[in-house]
């Protein structure tokens, strides 16, 4: 069976960092992602990247191509289109597929930088819409959506701001939130409920998206008053729901919070001493940054170069 | 006086990635550094760095350089050959010296970046040799001490790392210890001394450095053995002591480990919630690197703002 001494799960900008980091540190090791391209969240990045200190880039995709580039020059081992079926925490092996082949890795130690997902509403509908590329950025797509009607569904900050930046360029701004009650910090909840372009539906759920070739109507079912259900036409739907951690692999396997965080200590190792964690699949969402996932990349590599020095 | 949300003292990689996510996060932020540029310790590394995700360069002065860029295009404010004189963390007001000006500064929060310096030893002839410039990297500068008789000081990994570079290029190597026990990691201690190449003198101490134009020898002390004093011809002396973080300004004013380093929590608060640490002033030589340097200064920066925002 293939044996590394460090073993890295997800190849976003935590997983490159370790992994970076273990080959300077002349660590033998291998990272695993799943998507057929090292960057994870880096391709949902379609602003300009001012805060990765030292190096602006237009977009994610252009960070994507440094850090892969940076990568590859290093000689880091790596598989894509690798997924990890199952981790056995006892015999530190994991179980990986590969278009159809299935292989184990013996593992030394384990890295999970994993990263996080959007969360989905789970509605008919919702998949065929990101399938076809209908996924907006309010600050960046606001020409796009330029005149159009746009329902943004959630409560936190991201659909406040969303909402707040796409009512001087869409026609109509539907805010829509299951509760009454927001997460968002309450000057952006002011700041939207103060704007006579943005309406907002409280204690509303979203049932269904409607659409061929594109979005055209949403089905509402609101939970105590007005109306029970309703089709509301709308041009786009942005979905606002936050992050959910990527650790269902790991689950019941080490400590997580109760936001489903993995629990880590300052040099990221897990409830288990030879599983760590960086990147989002550790860190609260309000402190994910490219900059903190490569700087967690270095430490839990050092820690671990440590660790196999002593040994 | 003049006030801002947050101060920042020290601009190396640590502070500037604080001023850049303060500028960032919309703080009203000021810089403070004491030397003519922003940098810190980018200005020792001599060596190509290659372990800062996704941008390579040749040396420090070149990272320096993209940081810096990068800090001035986002319009950051700061104040170079400004010398902190005094920090009262009652009315949290620090008094600053630039030239021969003296003034306050009073700020809601304060990040120390303060960062480390490399140890002395305190002797006649040190601060000379390190005006002249004869600061060496043994893994950069082989070929400059080719065939010469090279003095290394110091018990930890660097010193015996050292010493083992510059035995296949020096004349002769003496590697200068005051005591017998080393910090240096075992692997390393014993490559050195089974290396014929290489002398160690242990129980030794150096008392003085000599030499006009540059070193020419330096004078030992031994505490228990061989000989009580003696001249050692040399032409170059490498202190490698480790380094000590940089917090006369805030001693018993926050809690310091006994390694002299600011205690910090997962958000780099310090146990004064107004003042927070960055960068190595709280980081274990251990874990220190320009990107974890730069994730911390994210990390306290969206801290801040949402302590600001709530405010």
């Amino acid at each position: 069976m293939r044996h590394v001494d460090v073993l890295i799960i997800g190849g976003g900008p935590a997983g490159i960092s370790a992994a970076i980091w273990c080959k300077r540190l002349g660590i033998d090791c291998l990272l695993l992602e799943e998507q057929s391209q090292l960057g994870g969240q880096l391709f949902n990045i379609f602003n300009e990247i001012i805060d990765y200190p030292g190096m602006r880039t237009k977009n994610g995709i252009e960070m994507q191509r440094e850090m892969v580039k940076h990568f590859v020059e290093m000689d880091c081992l790596y598989e894509v289109n690798t997924k990890v079926l199952f981790i056995d925490e006892r015999s530190k092996t994991v179980k990986v597929k590969k278009q159809a082949k299935e292989q184990e890795i013996c593992y030394t130690y384990l890295i999970l930088a994993t990263g996080s997902s959007q969360r989905k509403l789970g509605v008919p509908g919702e998949q065929q819409m990101i399938d076809r590329g209908e996924v907006y950025s309010a600050s960046a797509d606001g020409e796009r959506l330029k005149g159009k009607t746009v329902a943004i569904i959630g409560g936190g900050d991201r659909a406040f701001e969303g909402a707040h930046l796409l009512s001087s360029k869409a026609r109509e701004v539907y805010l829509i939130h299951r509760s009454t009650r927001f997460k968002a910090r309450e000057q952006y909840v002011e700041r939207v409920i103060s704007n006579p372009c943005i309406k907002v539906m409280t204690d509303t759920e979203v049932t269904a998206i409607h659409g061929d070739r594109h979005v055209t109507s949403i089905d509402l079912e609101c939970k105590n008053k007005e109306y029970k259900s309703k089709n509301l036409l709308v041009d786009a739907a942005l979905i606002r729901l936050g992050v959910a951690p990527n650790v269902d692999l790991i689950k019941g396997k080490v400590a997580t919070a109760q936001n489903g965080l993995i629990v880590t200590d300052d040099v990221h190792q897990s409830s288990n001493p030879f599983i760590y964690a960086v990147g989002d699949a550790c860190t609260t969402p309000l402190f994910s940054s490219i900059s903190s996932s490569a700087g967690q990349g270095t430490i839990v590599a050092k820690h671990i170069s440590n660790l196999l020095n002593e040994a």
